[in-house]
């Protein structure tokens, strides 16, 4: 199928990439974070707000709004873009990674997966054709092959699940009607640098406009993480970009980008936020901490989010402390805001040539591992 | 005292005034509607989003702020406006209504009130010189003289608490040490036109730059509220501006802008929020209902703030039973916006010299009582 979709790369140092991804509804320039927005809002978060933080991709699940609303309802008021209110970029997972981590399996097959809903234990199936289905009645831009998820650690059972993810992403592909959104391929194989590069091999040869690697960030070591991603990304296209499905500390961004990944989501800044953490650069801080009680300081000095510019750190104490909802929204805005310009950073470095300074600016380097 | 505050009368239409009350953080057009921020936050809404809708004055609950986190460390921080980052108008009560109605009190007596929080049992005592010690180190531009709150049909009790008042009254003004703050004066007398023609004189007499009207909407019929409202507004001086405490939703504010009141407050659109109704312009719809499933429709037809310019009823419903924070974020937003644009709507009437068209536009005039 024609697509209205092109990654244009920009500038490359080492592994890491800068670049544009061209779609209908504007230009995703990479490396880039996406907020991850469950269920059609990203948590405590206006789009006003996503887009004075320069936001340009949201990533909405697939599972969650086809239990609910529905996303029959979602494309009868004109689909996610018009539902939730952004008229940029959305990206939808194919549901794959929430059936076998939230919903209750009854059975899988070759063909598809049984299961029951985490809300009310009602049955449900999703099959390849499934998942491409109800991702274009939501109608992202970029949407996901289904796939399977699985623990990481054994190879007998990764290779197998491998072979269904595989099977499954090509009859993804075959299922897709719509010409408007970008269906993007997804690498699998736990740990294991064999299944890896098969899996890495046979995605690519499927000619996806662009790639994911999925089963990560489930309980492995950075050091094995790090090892898959040098492992897929030295066989994966470079003309197609690159996305590293649910990792997102600012560590996991440095060390992805330096890996050649170009986008990332994770529901960390919301879902930390919520339990009164903020981002720093390269960790985090405890915001309900007794010492910031009557700290006139932002959180992060220097930073330029609206947080940081307009609050302190007693404000935000006292707000969590009382259970207000202002505090779970403004760190919120802080933690995006964070892992959006670490990206922004990156990617200036890139095109500028100062990969080292800059990582040698953030302070943290034994806990970022450069890639040889 | 001096003071750098004063009441511009710019029209008047009957008992219904326009004015602007002049500040040292800037000027307030009356009629005017002021959320509320009982902890320094107006629940789930930033200052930018109240900047945005262009709200002018915001109110914060001494009780509250002195329980947590303490007004000495919201004066070790600044004051209130830096710590809340709201740099327009703030309005503070004197603490007596929570006392009263949220406090387990252990004594009144002529000299303050002793009792226990509501929070940890903790012992404490409310004179009207602490309450202005408290409103001093909290630092809002119009602060509340300290008063007794009653229940409102007892004539004998009532004649009673009105005296305690009026000798509060007194001492707050007595106590005050800045210039920088416009001390308001507050009428008591629960239902009783006697009563309330009698602390009206008394509460004129001390000379405030503003008067209040406490005591209303605790339960009493709106005809009585309206009949106080005549007897107080007829005998309080007309270049002060009057504050009706506590009140807020739409008729009450048609009915009490009628009757000569200039400034509004009330947790109404926000508590209304997180109980998933929104404010029609006379009344309310609960956006739960499941009429609205799929209904593509904003809130209000025509409405101009942000909820309704950009989301749908059924994006509205989905958050409600979603229990996605954005849902209070968003009926908020709408809420207040519907106050603010009422205030401002009245005020430009009334300068037109349009109130009565203006009322019969809004349509529901069975439920608003016009005065003679």
């Amino acid at each position: 199928m024609e697509t209205p979709f092109s990654f244009e790369l920009l500038a490359q140092h080492g592994q890491a990439r800068a670049g544009v991804f061209h779609t209908p509804h504007g230009d995703i320039p990479t490396p880039i974070f996406a907020p991850v927005g469950t269920k059609a809002t990203v948590k405590g978060v206006t789009p006003a707000q996503l887009h004075e933080l320069q936001s340009q991709l949201v990533l909405a699940n697939t599972y969650h709004l086809y239990l609910r609303p529905g996303d029959e309802l979602i494309a009868e008021m004109g689909g996610l873009h018009t539902f939730m209110g952004w008229d940029e970029p959305i990206l939808t997972d194919s549901g794959g990674f929430q059936v076998f981590s939230l919903g209750d399996i009854n059975a899988i097959d070759d063909e598809g997966v049984t299961f029951q809903s985490h809300v009310d234990g009602s049955l449900h199936r999703f099959t390849p054709e499934k998942a491409i289905h109800i991702q274009e009645n939501l109608g992202a831009d970029i949407i996901m092959a289904f796939d399977e998820c699985t623990e990481p650690y054994d190879h007998a059972y990764n290779n197998e699940a491998m072979a269904r993810t595989h099977a499954w992403a090509k009859r993804s592909k075959e299922a897709q009607t719509r010409a408007d959104q970008a269906l993007f391929g997804i690498v699998q194989g736990g740990i294991f640098p064999d299944l890896r590069a098969q899996s890495a091999e046979y995605i690519a040869s499927l000619d996806f406009p662009g790639n994911a690697i999925g089963g990560l960030s489930v309980g492995e070591t950075k050091a094995e993480m790090h090892e898959i991603l040098e492992v897929v990304n030295e066989i994966l296209p470079i003309d197609k970009p690159r996305y590293l499905m649910g990792v997102g500390t600012p560590l996991d961004i440095v060390n992805g980008v330096l890996r050649g990944v170009d986008i990332f989501d994770c529901v960390h800044p919301t879902r930390l936020a919520r339990h009164k953490a903020a981002f720093t650069r390269t960790g985090r801080m405890n915001v309900s901490s007794a010492i910031y009680a009557n700290d006139p300081k932002p959180l992060i000095e220097g930073c330029t989010c609206y947080t940081c510019q307009n609050f302190s750190r007693a404000y935000l104490r006292h707000l969590i402390n009382q259970k207000e909802m202002l505090a779970g929204t403004l760190l919120s805005i802080h933690n995006i805001h964070t892992l959006l310009q670490l990206a922004r950073d990156l990617r200036e470095a890139i095109i500028d040539g100062t990969v080292e300074q800059y990582i040698e600016r953030l302070g943290n380097q034994e806990t970022i591992q450069l890639s040889n």
